[in-house]
């Protein structure tokens, strides 16, 4: 059976978990006060061209959103995001349990645009009524968005120069980051996010790290105490150590683009593959999320051999489907499943 | 100076005023542990002719929408609302506040559709991941709407009936519920509403009392300990008995309906006039909020004599604007605003 | 019957009651944007002698109590607070349901002492673990306390300087705080407690009107966008300028000092009475609280004639008992009691 | 440098990292579905002698508390705690985030007595304004305790009939369960455990694993919808199956007593060396913490050879210190030490 359900079946990459494997017996103290936290910090600001930003390690993506979001707002504000943006539909109102509201915009192709939030802080402070409202705090992005497209390098500056004008912190979350910094059609360095970002996370979760998020932030005045409110949302791990070892690997010999270029590599194979056999993409995506459209016969057969996820109801004839590769994915796998086509 | 700002800009009617004068120097228990208050309950109960129901007081709407919602939901549901219901847009976050995600329904002229409910919680659920999202737990609904709206008797049946289907309470926001109950196009009575939501409030600040709402449930169970959620919230009224003593009032010799026709008489010898003059309504409503579209001239002209609310930004040429009787609009002062056209 | 329960058992002084019947059919916008309210405010403020401080009006006091200091802290901060204070025994967890600790210090006849202060703040920041453990960001007293007790100059002055030197901001609860102004050993002017508190309150429900708490800084900053926080916490009277006529009325002649002075003279007489009788007091209150220990037999006796409230569990022999004058006790109603004795 | 300041500062246990490494590349379904997870689940289940619990993986012990907590109570009621409790005192105020208030009892060496609780619990509804407090909702208690310290069996049973009486859930926190259970002195076993608590969890962070706790009930009813509330606190793990793989490893073979008789061995060693030397336990604790009163001058000299925490302020001439053992510590480490002193 070929797995393509998303990017996170497997452990850690073979480099990474004999990394921990070296470390193993090591005794350091805990909670990121130790060499290896503070060397991938160090590792990560180069990689940023950022030399005075701010790194802290938490365990998993929504536990980043939570906390972070929750370190920015005031409790009269709430987060603008796209209305399909994970904090809005998938993140079990995490938001909204630590008391803020998510202000949604629409998506185009999973994107925010910065005309569409130059119009929402427009309008809100143009309404009379607003100091009844909740008030737009800072801006959530995703990049690659949960569609697997990305925002270009105009985009993301429109986005930093309306979230300036309004004094606003935009903030990106990265769960998937080196996949947009490995795709063809990757127009921002780790140094543009770093420049056009308030804060943002580099997702290990789901490139090749057991787990652990890198927060970083050239603006550290937005994150008061954020040690104490890591504590608080229950996201500061015991043996911080680990964090550290694992983002001090993925952050030594270019190791995080590298694992993320062959996701790319094999899921524009399956891209091509697909549209030679006459299928069409649902959404066209340059990174390692893919989404077809495929007749229902097509579904079932590849079911016999392969997993993916359905995306959204099954059709009457045709239905949409998502294949995601990994730092895991190996060409064979690939090109066993074209085969399969 | 005419005004047609809102439904709030006086203090209390005459006859509920003279009742606080009246029993001023009475002593009695707190927090709603007096006489007054438990007379007003029964008289409640009888109106609504629901004999078993509970009765609560509070102080006003944005806090009884955010107690009532706060004491129904569990921490991982969320209430269902037209994305133009108040909870969503004009309490300044007090849901989320208390930990709540608001799930926004489309609104039809204000409106919530039983079909949209239906929708809503069946996708949800036929999605895989929905333990990942935040469960429909209640449907919040206003009635009045914010557009000055009204549920028929079959809409409201039908929300009854999906809700009961799925199991999630229905709660009925009646900040205005005088202003629906005096309508000539009202098909719910006090005991339809009664019976077919689990928990609504009765708007007392917008009908004749200086502030309060009752909060009327034929379920208490569904508000366990109310009474210490209440004052957690901030919701309890130290001299409870005030609160009696005016719901007393209304309730005593259909007040509240009386001084609520007025309002509609007004309202609608308005709209007759409008029309008459050849301008459009922009919804139409049967109730005491009026919604037009004039000549940018004509309000600028109009603004000389009365105010009233321009709804949503100023257009080209023509406006949306709001006018707004109570209980205290006078049949004269509608006669000079109409003379004024 | 003789009614000494509480000191908020009838409506609002006779003076306050009339300006609202006065005022009733005035035409005002609402949320404390009216005349009222804004002529309450400088009223207010000469009378604290603070010509820049910035006046909000609340609704009840856990409410307020509730909003200043989720205004005043943030995430990781806690208040701190006697054990006996009243945000930590009697507001239902209100200040928990917003997030926030309350971190007790020691009680002293209901008072908080500079010395326990800057031992807590300094053992706090000599554990090494502090990072791990809720901050103190704020202090919360209440003048009177609990016990009905007053803070001599000397002792708010060095609760001042503590704050001062920690850079946490001092906040009063001064529900009562027309009696401590009243009493003849208070040393405490309201001049002296704005210039002394960064925040505090001065309650109107326990002074003669129907309810109301006017929120005084001089540092508004520590409050920003307020407005929307009362009204996310539910405290944003619709009809606000309630508010601004009840406190005008205790502001102008001096009526809000005047009619407190009428509850310590009976309180005083009262307590010259029982001690006369041979009883002794349980605390020495100077103002309108007053508690005794009485045998059972005359405890049994008195609630023939009176009520007031039993104060912790029944002794064996003996037990303690509240009685609480206000602005409406009159001396006949001391002087029938103390017949009685 | 010998290093006994804590319990985490490893890495896993040599078999548990090779068990990972063995299962690194496998491909499985996330947040727990998976093989390992459930074959985790029923080994626990089996310790526990509990066929029917349910058995939850989460990360990391404030995590753990915040979550299962905030699942028990509603929004009325608070934790009742020893005031030394950890969730009282190190975790940064996580309970009261989620909106509760930890509920202070005395502790005797870390323990809460059963009389105490009752006392609470009996004055609480013996005082009539109870309605105005946040009501007992559940109990925590830490074993061993944050002193090192156990509860006798007819302890726990005396504070589960207690609760069971009152109908409050008693939770077990048992970050270092381990330690407890390889104790000479404990009379607990995991059965135990399980039938006289309502919910617990069995540390993995300080006995072997990278990270992890296993929260085990026999009243899933307790808890309902605890997956969504996980994820909701940030508390899902995305690889999932890395818990379940830990958990599988440490109850197999009896891996979890096992590794955790070690640390008892040699802190007992240090003990009996300690009191040889003449010095004397602060708190006399049968488990991998211990606490010793210590000249300064033999505070610094050891402090050149190994580290440890000075607990609490430093006296005048003698200070109190705490040295921690663990699964990692070996007999040539204690060997060392006691050389030294």
């Amino acid at each position: 059976m070929l797995h393509f359900d998303c990017d996170y079946m497997e452990g850690a990459h073979p480099e990474i978990l004999q990394r921990l494997v070296n470390t193993n017996l090591e005794q350091t103290p805990g909670y990121g006060c130790d060499p290896h936290t503070e060397q991938a910090r160090e590792l990560i600001r180069r990689a940023c061209e950022a030399p005075n930003a701010e790194v802290y390690f938490l365990v998993g993506g929504t536990q980043t959103n939570a906390t972070v979001i929750d370190g920015i707002l005031r409790r009269h504000e709430g987060v603008l995001a796209a209305e399909s943006g994970h904090i809005n539909v998938h993140e079990a109102g995490a938001i909204e349990a630590a008391g803020h509201k998510v202000l949604t915009l629409p998506q185009h192709l999973g994107k925010v645009s910065a005309a569409d939030v130059e119009h929402y802080i427009d309008a809100f402070y143009r309404d009379e009524t607003w100091p009844h409202m909740v008030a737009p705090g800072m801006l959530y992005i995703s990049h690659p968005t949960e569609f697997g497209t990305l925002y270009g390098r105009d985009e993301l500056e429109a986005l930093h120069d309306v979230c300036q004008r309004h004094a606003i912190p935009l903030y990106l979350d990265g769960a998937r980051l080196s996949y947009a910094l490995a795709s063809e059609e990757n127009t921002l360095s780790l140094a543009d996010i770093a420049r056009l970002c308030d804060v943002f996370y580099i997702g290990g979760t789901k490139t090749g790290t057991l787990f652990g998020e890198a927060v970083v932030t050239t603006r550290p005045e937005l994150l008061p105490h954020f040690f104490t409110l890591v504590k608080q949302h229950g996201a500061l791990l015991a043996k911080g150590r680990l964090l550290g070892v694992q983002f001090e690997t993925l952050f030594t010999d270019g190791l995080y683009l590298r694992i993320a270029r062959r996701a790319i590599t094999t899921a524009m194979k399956l891209k091509r593959a697909m549209l030679a056999k006459g299928y069409r993409t649902y959404i066209d995506s340059p990174t390692n999320q893919q989404f077809f459209v495929l007749p229902n016969r097509e579904i079932d057969r590849l079911s016999q051999f392969a997993t993916f996820e359905l995306w959204g109801p099954r059709g009457e004839e045709e239905s949409v489907v998502r294949f995601v590769t990994s730092w895991a994915t190996e060409e064979r796998h690939i090109d066993e499943l074209i085969e399969k086509l």
